[in-house]
């Protein structure tokens, strides 16, 4: 059974309460939970874990080698700067898929740029807490397959 | 029965010959194809078109008012630049998923900015031929539900 | 009698029910209508045209030329970015004057640049509607006169 | 009967021998006169001041708050650079048009930019003296009606 | 007893009626014996001056070398492009605070800007009113103590 | 009573040892200590943490929700790259105001820029030391009131 | 015998009488006969097509493939802008060369810049109609020799 | 005889008592009466003016039409950022030199650009009070000769 | 004795398995003994420590204060975005010398900038592992000798 | 009967050698010879220099006034940074065209850009060694003819 | 007696005959003439040389050392990009003065930089061939005195 | 025995003697003994050359070709923008390390890129003369063993 690893980034642990208007009323458990479900009919084992430490999710990316086949981060407001995550990516060798809850694109311009996306199979965001699951189907048939 | 139109841009008439190692092997028939089979699987009727015209794309967006429920656009090369095209979005005001085939980041810097992000739901990309199927998936299930 | 031609670029075709609050009320042919009314008014014979398409718009250019003796242009998208617009203009050399209906400096960056208007006579913009009627008369009033 | 202030910025009071080529040679009188006529027929009344100063053109506009019922500004060189005429023409709150004898758009890079048209209702450029003639008829039929 | 002069910049005379939702409902007279009152209060003298006009703040900031131990000034929008009022705080030697009423970075890109801090002691801003309350007991306390 | 939490960024710790000709003598229990006592005479409690860790910083932050009724935050050198910090500070809703102890508009052009500006109530840079007490009483008059 | 396909790009269809102090005399009637001529003495077959609109040019370029040995393209105002050119040229995969009437380096800085140049194979400008006379030699003697 | 007129902008009042390591121990006065003197043993009537106000600098360029022959300006911090001035000198179109006490080229890059040296003769920077001399001179002997 | 502290930053844990072509076989623990073992040679006592976290590496800077004569820094990630271990390296006081294992300037764009190298004595790069040996003997001989 | 010079610029001695897979084999007698019976065949009698040095260039290029007819110059490196090269190509007044090897459109960013292309009458680039006999066709048919 | 060096950069050899509407008629001959003559009516010996090369300049440079009392140097081209000539001035210490015959400031905006006047003592520019003179008047009166 | 040549660029025959704050008392004869004994010390032939000129140094790189083993360039103020001696790098193929005496990171702006380190194997810096030892060893141990 293939495993997957999801990372959530900084202030994500507030989901649910923490300007809904942007990010909706889900909560990061109701999140873990949906994706291990989904994992579950997919036949994919799903862990989930959540840093607000830049150090801490290139922790998280080394401790992935061997064990997982594929990884989601939503790398919250790192994803715009770090280099380092962008690297741990590229040393880690796990094909991973860059999420993002809301669309950036229609927010502030130091949103507008990934610092990792060039390290990621690909993309997916603006659908909300479903961008998770988007991300892990799109993993699942078109990476992990 | 809800439909959604896919709008296929500059170039994609080639796909499956053109630069095989960036776009892969599907042809824009095939990938037409599978997307009405995984439509039908979800309840959802599914229409595509093509266009290398950006006035053409445009008469697509404006005529899926009031005749689609959803929009998946694979822009191509007008999605970097064109500001007809997101204004053709934000004036249609059908839900719309900005769709590529590669991962843009990956590739020349002016392919890392998109001038229709702004308009659209959200973005899929880097799943090759799979981005419009999870696109599908995702439109569904977030959006259109 | 002279005669001016009027070309409307992509998406005024929707005008009246694109985004209101931006546009306005008024649709392309209420529009269409004033201007050959107050045309009338002022012994000038008015033609009106609209394209979503930037090779449209640059063939109605041409055939312009010795066919009317001034051009009220609103480009919408394409005047942030089209040289080859820019260029029509100059190549035809018909007196033509850059209309929008908003007041593009209120709105996003990149609707602040102007490709085009440096090969036009002058600018008109803000009036809503109203800009067409304000650059009419001031093509008549201060360059066909 | 409706009043409307137009304000002549730096320079403006040479109108006539300055660089005729670019600006005409119509003298700031002559406008002042032809605006004041104009107005007549109109049904509004003109008032017309001219400064050399940022600050005075700052004292008029909090001057014409109550006193007037819109505002034609031709802010020569300020246009491009002033922060605080555009914060006062906000703080009047008085329906502003900004207005330029020629067209920017074709001169240096550094009068492409308006720092005070994102603060107006529009802006009329590139018809010589007879901007501000299409400007207050503009203001008269699409703002003061 | 030790003498501070606040020197307020363009528009601020319009306080309290001008965008109240940006620099709240407090006029400039209301500021001022605020000032006077606090600053009786710490042992301090305060005058107050206000200007439109760039040259006249320049003007106010020279009458203060030896009249004036200390200076707070809200420079408008002159803070943001004015070298000539840099050089003036540096040659006049007073110790300056730069004082805004609203938090400049979450306005317009062109107010997140100062020229003129790098020639002060320090800045206080976004507390409205109270920033210049705010500015003055600093002053007291930690500079001119 | 009202509670206000105090965050020192990276290096803080140091202070009163490193560089004091930029950032004087005065130790970070020294600072706290003072802090303690203002906030004692303002009738306010006041608790202090420092974190030489974006991630300690971020958890503060969250920590204070409910807890605490205002922020002064010191953000050190993450003020000016922290995407995440400033989404911690909207995440978190607690008035906060950013703090410097020196007067970086004086320093090197990258900190000239605050990334977290903008989602704190106002800021206070500039009095050394002095710049914490200046915040703190800023934040009780005109925040907290 | 080889053949080379000869795309003429927006306004090309105006050359002899658009500005010809910058663009020449020479129609392009004239041009494509010169350039038929030349290739019979080359032993190749040319074919000349002209189209104003950017999806009309990605359309020739596709019907290339297979049809033709070589491309002379002279992109007009597209080449400085249009990514879905660049991206024909390299999805047809048949050898191309750039051209230009001017010597694009003279005139405006936007015109500097080449979109295009990096999917051909070389560039040649700035002799007047007779650029594409050099281009079909060098594309014949260097390319397709 | 011919007459020069020799503006000073904002700040130079304070010469010779204004940061005298950058700008020299010479009053204005001091300088002034060496140029009356220098100008008497050149055949020359010098006149001198000073002002902090932009507005009033244009005044003073506007009031020497017909009456001077050239002008020395020295623009202060103006000469950075001025379009208004620069468009004064190109209006009143009195051959000027621009002067600058210190080498603006060794100071801080905002002040080693010059709005106003385009529509100069020339410019004499770096000598201190003695670059008034030298533009003096060479006005008089290459410009006036 | 004099004692080195060797800072390893972000990734550098996965040393000989991360991307050999780039950054070579030799593990963290092999370089770690070859710059004990040379260190011993140059009568230098070496020290080794790594850290994935920004606020990981600050404490090992500060904790080197007072304890160690000079530092060798790998800032990997980091050292291209850090503002804070740039004034951790200042405030500790330490003389610290820059190490990378490949040329950046022969990699990204955003690899040419170092953030940190500024605050160091001097910068070594491009010999693989070699570099760290390389640095110290540089240390040792032009800075602590 | 005609002469062209034809300038090499620096390392083009070393052509044939010198990554061949960028700059192909020929070598620069090679190129020079085939140059000269081209020439001859042409009617034209060609020379040809190689310098490393841009003031020897430059010597080159002033040698050529009055003994030469037309002149292609390769640039090499310098020509995207020599204004020097470009002044004497002015200075001579003498046609030049600019040459290049390989298509720099398709290499570094630092090579798009031409310093010297608007001094010349044209560019072909892209051919290889081609490119000479090409640029000495143009040269001959469209400028000295 | 003082000694002064002029040093004339690439292309002033061709003076006189070069676009003489941009540099003048006076053959730089003319010019070295004129400087002996006047630098023995102030009592000064003046040498001048001329260089294409900027290796020859910078060699003039260092040859002045201990054997001239001030320089002149109209660095032509290089003035605007040489980092290497602004050193030699910095090495050498010879107080020197950047002459240009033109006014760079009405010319190319890769004309308004100077890399070099940070290195010197002030500059002089837009005279004509009577730059020269009146630098070298300025150099002994305000410098050399 | 292996061979290596050290390359100095401009003005660095005045070591010793210019502006010793910032590159040390050493003379370049100083140096170059010190680089021969070391070469010695490591069974290493060294041989040095300096030239001011960028031609001069492109020879010296030429003839390296098949005579050195290895090279050390310390390219002065050629480095930050010479594009014609990184291409003469690459094209001699001789692997080279760029040597800088200064920490260039902690000077100008224009000082902290490198134009050649792309093309070099590695880079050290900031050691003053010391710094060629230290890249003479790097060189030694891990490129030439």
């Amino acid at each position: 059974m293939k495993r997957v690893l999801v990372i959530h980034g900084p202030n994500l642990n507030l989901l649910g309460t923490r300007e809904p208007e942007v990010y909706g009323r889900a909560t990061l458990a109701d999140i873990d939970a949906s994706l291990v479900v989904r994992g579950a009919d997919l036949g994919i084992e799903v862990a989930c874990v959540q840093s607000n430490s830049e150090g801490g999710i290139i922790d998280h990316l080394h401790a992935a080698r061997g064990a997982f086949d594929g990884i989601l981060i939503n790398p919250g407001g790192f994803g715009h700067t770090s280099v380092a995550i962008r690297d741990a990516i590229l040393a880690v060798g796990v094909p991973t898929v860059e999420v993002h809850l809301s669309n950036v694109h229609k927010r502030e311009a130091f949103r507008h740029v990934s610092m990792i996306a060039g390290a990621c199979v690909g993309q997916v965001l603006g659908f909300g807490a479903g961008s998770y699951l988007v991300a892990l189907q799109a993993l699942v048939d078109h990476v992990l397959h």
